[in-house]
Formats: C-alpha cells, sequence, structure tokens
C-alpha cells in the first residue's frame, strides 16, 4: 500500500512510523519545512520525501492530512485536487465541522481526528505506537461518502492501532468543546478572576490550594494551538460555554440561598457524574482513589512508585498536593478496580505511610 | 504554658503534637466522642483528657476551637463563658465572617483558619510538623481584640511553624472563596454539564481528556465538609460564581466574535495570571514544567522519580496524561528554577526518555 503523509510533525511522523512497520506501507511524505522532512527520513517515519503535494499524492491510496488547524482546509483542498478517483483523503484536525462543511461534498474526503499526541510535537517526539487504543473519530458524511473509500481508511487505521469511531462532525464539536475546548476555557477565566481578587487587597500574592491549581492548570496553554482551536470550532465552544455560565448563576442562587440539603444534593450529583465520566474511559474496574500522606522529600514519590510497579499495581493517575512549604503533603494515587485498590494499600502501610481510600474525588 | 484544645481530629490533634513537642505546653483536651479522646492520649497529641468544655478550659492560657464549621460558632461561645478575662480563644474554621460577627465583641476572641491539612482527617493523621512553614490567618478586629492577647496568640501559632498573617475576616472569605470555593462549584457545573452533553448523541460515554480531568478533578468531594463551607461561606462563594458566570459570558462573546488577536491577547494573559500565582507560592524560584514521553508500565514513574531524586531534584507537583489505552503517555513534572529544571532534563535524558520544556501550562 501506498500512503502519503502531508505534514509530518507528531501525529504525521507518527502516522508513518506506524504505516511503515505495522502495515508494511510505503510512505511517501510532504512537509514545507524541508528540515522536518529531512528529521522524519532520519526517523524512519517516512520512505520517501516528495517536493510536492502533487508528486506526494501520486499513486497514494490513502492520504492523510497532518497539518496545523489553520492551514488544514487549504491543504487538503489542494490534496484532493492532486489525487485521482481511487485515492481516499483524510485530515486530523482537532474540529470538523467547518472543514466537512467546505470538503464533505467531494466523495474522497473524510474527516478525522484522533485522540493522541497532544501533550507533546514535532516528528522527533513520533512514535510507532501513539494511536495504540486511542479512539479515532471519522465523521463520513453518510449521503456522500464513498463506502469502499471509508472501508479502505477505516482499515487503515484500525492497522495503526486505533479504535475507530464515526460520528456526526456536529456532535463531535460539541463533545470536544465540552470535554476538552470549555476546561480551557475556564481555566483562563479562574486565573483571570483569581488574579484581580488577589491583587485587591494586598500587594503581596495569598498561597492557592490544590484544587485551584488542578483547575487551572492548563489556563494559556499553547497559545498557537488553541488561538487556532478556539477559532475553528468557536461556535460550540461559544455554546458550551454559555450553557456553563448558566449553571453557575443557578449554582450561585442555590448557594446563596443556603439550603443545605439542595445544595448537598447537588454536591452529590456532581460526585455520581464525575465517577460516571471516568469510569467510561477505563477497562481495568472503577477507578479508586487512595491518598497517601508523605514527606515531599526528594525519593518518597518514588519509593511509593517503585514499590506498587514491582508489585504490578499500575499508577493511573496521581496528583501531589503539598503543603504551600513544600515540606509534606498527599498524593492521590488512582487504581483501576478494587483488587489493585487493596494491593496498593497494603503496599504503602508496609513502606510505613498513612493512607485511606477515597469515597468520592476529596481535597 | 497551657494550652487546651476543643476537637481532637487531624488539625486539633496536630496542634496539641506541636505545642506539646515544640513548645513545651501542657495541652488539655476536649472531644464529644470519647474515642477520639482516648486515640488523642495515645498519639501524645494531649496529656489531659477533660471530661467537658469547661474541664478543658480550667486555666488554659491559649485555646483552640477546632470543630467542624457547621458546630464552630456554638462550642466557641460555650468556651468563651468557660473561660477567665485572660485567655485567648481562637478557632480553625475555614470562614471567618460569620463567627466573627457571632463573636468579635468579645476582645478575648480572635478567629483563625490554617491552611493545612484539608487532606486528611482524624486524630491517628495528625502531625507535629502539619503547621511547618504553613500561612495560618488571623481575623483580629483592630477595634476590639486585647493587643496582649493577640500577641500571645501570633506567637504560639509561629511556635507552632505556622507564618501568621492578619486578615480582614470579609476579605479572607473573598480570597477563601475564590481560591478554593469557586474551584469545587466550577468543578461540580463542568462535570454536570459533560454528563447531560456525553449522554445526548450516544449511549456510551466517550474519552474524556485530561484537561478535563485535571478540572473536574474536586468535583463532589468531600460532601460534609463542602456543604458546611458553601452554607458559611454562601455570599462570598455566590458572588465569586457571579463574576465567573459574567467573564464566563464575554468569553464566550469573545470567541463567537473570532477575532484572531483578541482571543489570543486573552490567551496569553491568563497564561501570565497563572505563572503570576503560582510562582507567589514557591520559593525556590519561578516553576518550571518537564514534559516526558514515557511508557505507562509499572515502575517508570518510579524509576524518574528515583532518579530525580537520588540526585536532589525535588518534584514539586506531577501530572500524568495518558494515553486512553493507559499503555503510554505523558508526564508533566513541575520543579522549581531553572538549575533543578536543567538537571532533571539532563537525568531523565539519561534514562533515554523523550524530555521537553514546557513554556506555559501545555496540554
Amino acid at each position: 500500500m501506498r500512503l502519503a503523509v502531508l505534514g509530518v510533525g507528531l501525529i504525521g511522523g507518527s502516522i508513518g512510523l506506524a504505516a511503515r512497520r505495522r502495515l508494511g506501507a510505503e510512505v511517501i511524505g510532504f512537509d514545507p519545512g524541508p528540515t522536518t522532512l529531512a528529521r522524519a527520513i532520519e526517523a524512519g517515519a517516512i520512505d520517501i520525501a516528495a517536493a510536492s503535494v502533487g508528486e506526494a499524492c501520486e499513486g497514494a491510496e490513502v492520504v492523510f492530512c497532518a497539518a496545523p488547524v489553520a492551514g488544514l482546509a487549504d491543504l487538503t483542498a489542494a490534496v484532493l485536487e492532486s489525487c485521482g478517483p481511487d485515492t481516499v483523503v483524510s485530515d486530523v484536525g482537532s474540529t470538523k465541522r467547518d472543514i466537512v462543511a467546505a470538503l464533505g461534498a467531494d466523495e474522497r474526503f473524510i474527516g478525522g481526528h484522533p485522540l493522541a499526541g497532544a501533550e507533546t510535537s514535532g516528528v522527533e517526539n513520533a512514535r510507532e505506537d501513539l494511536f495504540e487504543g486511542a479512539r479515532w473519530y471519522l465523521t463520513p458524511k453518510s449521503e456522500r461518502s464513498s463506502g469502499l473509500l471509508y472501508d479502505r481508511l477505516q482499515r487503515t487505521i484500525a492497522g495503526l492501532g486505533a479504535r475507530v469511531q464515526a460520528i456526526d462532525p456536529e456532535a463531535h464539536d460539541r463533545l470536544m468543546a465540552t470535554v476538552s475546548h470549555l476546561p480551557h476555557v475556564v481555566a483562563n477565566v479562574l486565573v483571570g478572576q483569581a488574579a484581580e481578587e488577589l491583587t485587591r487587597d494586598s500587594e503581596r500574592m495569598p498561597e492557592v490550594g490544590p484544587s485551584f491549581r488542578d483547575t487551572t492548570r492548563v489556563a494559556g496553554a499553547n497559545p498557537a494551538i488553541w488561538g487556532d482551536i478556539f477559532a475553528s470550532n468557536r461556535e460550540a465552544v461559544a455554546e458550551a460555554v454559555d450553557a456553563v455560565a448558566m449553571r453557575l448563576r443557578d449554582a450561585a442562587e442555590l448557594i446563596r440561598a443556603g439550603e443545605r440539603d439542595a445544595v448537598a444534593e447537588w454536591h452529590a450529583g456532581a460526585a455520581a457524574d464525575r465517577r460516571r465520566l471516568l469510569e467510561a474511559e477505563l477497562s481495568g474496574g472503577p477507578l479508586r482513589e487512595l491518598r497517601v500522606v508523605v514527606a515531599n522529600r526528594p525519593g518518597t514519590i518514588a519509593e511509593l512508585a517503585l514499590a506498587l510497579g514491582e508489585a504490578g499495581v499500575n499508577i493511573e493517575d496521581m496528583a501531589l498536593y503539598p503543603t504551600p512549604d513544600m515540606t509534606s503533603g498527599a498524593v492521590s494515587l488512582w487504581v483501576s478496580g478494587d483488587d489493585q485498590a487493596a494491593r496498593a494499600m497494603a503496599l504503602v502501610r508496609e513502606l510505613g505511610h498513612t493512607v485511606s481510600a477515597v469515597a468520592d474525588g476529596g481535597e
């Protein structure tokens, strides 16, 4: 199979690596940056460096457009012009409505979005297993997309290790707005609010709590990427943000009214919602949180993680809650299922730490 | 010095331990739960178990009321009735306006709030060093509080290891509303919104991203405690929530308008605010984030943390960003200052991992 990758960064490079090694495909790559192209060859991500979009597309059965969101629609349109009728063309952009609206009338185009790799960038971070087990959304337009081409694309992506799910482009963008873009907007707003509030009464900023740190971890992250994402998904994001604003007004009213039972019910509902959301993404059983009190000296976390690792208990997620001076604190460890939780608790106790199981979240 | 602790849980017990060992104080404790009192004696948190509030207060120079927020005002009022004119009485509740309004007319009462220990509970988790380096707010009423008594209280708390800061009770509650209570309300609202949105289009919940997980980590946490906190700080919390709702509406408008430069400026402002807020609480230099790509098999995190620990690099905070199937992912490590960051990067590279410095947050 001949496969073309247009844009050989982290995602494009990983597609190339996986396609070459797992599918035995011949991969031809193009990138506007010539050094990027050279690095892609060096990393084994592509077999051949093409000199142009047209050259890359020649004879390709599957083409992935993996440029940044801002230039993606133009690139993909150029690709569709270069390709013959028997080529399936997909992209990896994180929003789908606009590009499908622009190009979905072409039966060779099927929009795509792999949920992988957002944490790093560059072909030097490309990995053959980047998509292993990852969700990969495809947005075929049922009335247009060719069944034959969809099937080829779908099998190719499954061969890269990903789990394909077809979804309506608008539903996809609403979904991403809620679980990915919205938290960024909220984080931005919270730090703005805090910065204003905290400088109102004194010169000195006070300590912020662990809950604040968690909630605002992504504030202002990667401006280049997020500018594009907010722009290309602006309606779904704005709608989700408005919905949250409305819910916050309701919450403010509830809290202001001071009806203890109503507040308690609302709070318990949030705990249930969170559990449901987290458990949906894990396979090894419901997530269990263990809270360990530790000295925050170098090595303590390592000792803990090592003991669990040696015993085969995998830490699915971890959060440190240091005291303000960082000399001690608590660590939350999330493990999958009751068995792993019980083993983890026993091991942590053997190390002399205090550990307790947390019922629902917990600060 | 004779010191009384009313309510011997995590905070009261830790006050007792620190007062006995660091100040050589004689500590008398009272708790409505007789087994709690026995455990407090066993843990060395108190010298003497009193049979009543009155007995505990007899002859005490400093009294700390450390009951849960809901019963705190009543307990403190009872304590003030039992104590003579030369006793200073303080509390450790996480909101201050109501209790100061109720009791601040008594010149022996000075409200207090140590920022420590919210991550666990119970006298069995009490530690002599719980307050070491921690901020401890005091809310004297300037026109009423006795200078002599304030001085004694302040010196006692400093002796426990904490850093005392006087603050107006209303400013305190607004501050806490913003940096601690607000993120909980926002987390609750976000999971509610997501649970509704994600079940709208399909039966199956999709994966949620790391940003969503971070932002909603505290959703529905500790219902018992949070019900009280929302109740006792309802006005400041409701006001902060309303302010955030308003900011979100502005953000929605900004995003909907799609002016790239304005969105970029807003986003960059959030990054700057976040850095300012985080750096305010750290002493060892500005926080640096390193992003490491790792296999998420048991032991990898341990190996990393161990290598850093052995080299004396302390991990201030850590976040895992696993791929959906948990086989691999990225780890963010936060360390203090450029020197530690450079050493950490070299060590991580020696272990064969890919590591990069993250400019501002980053998902």
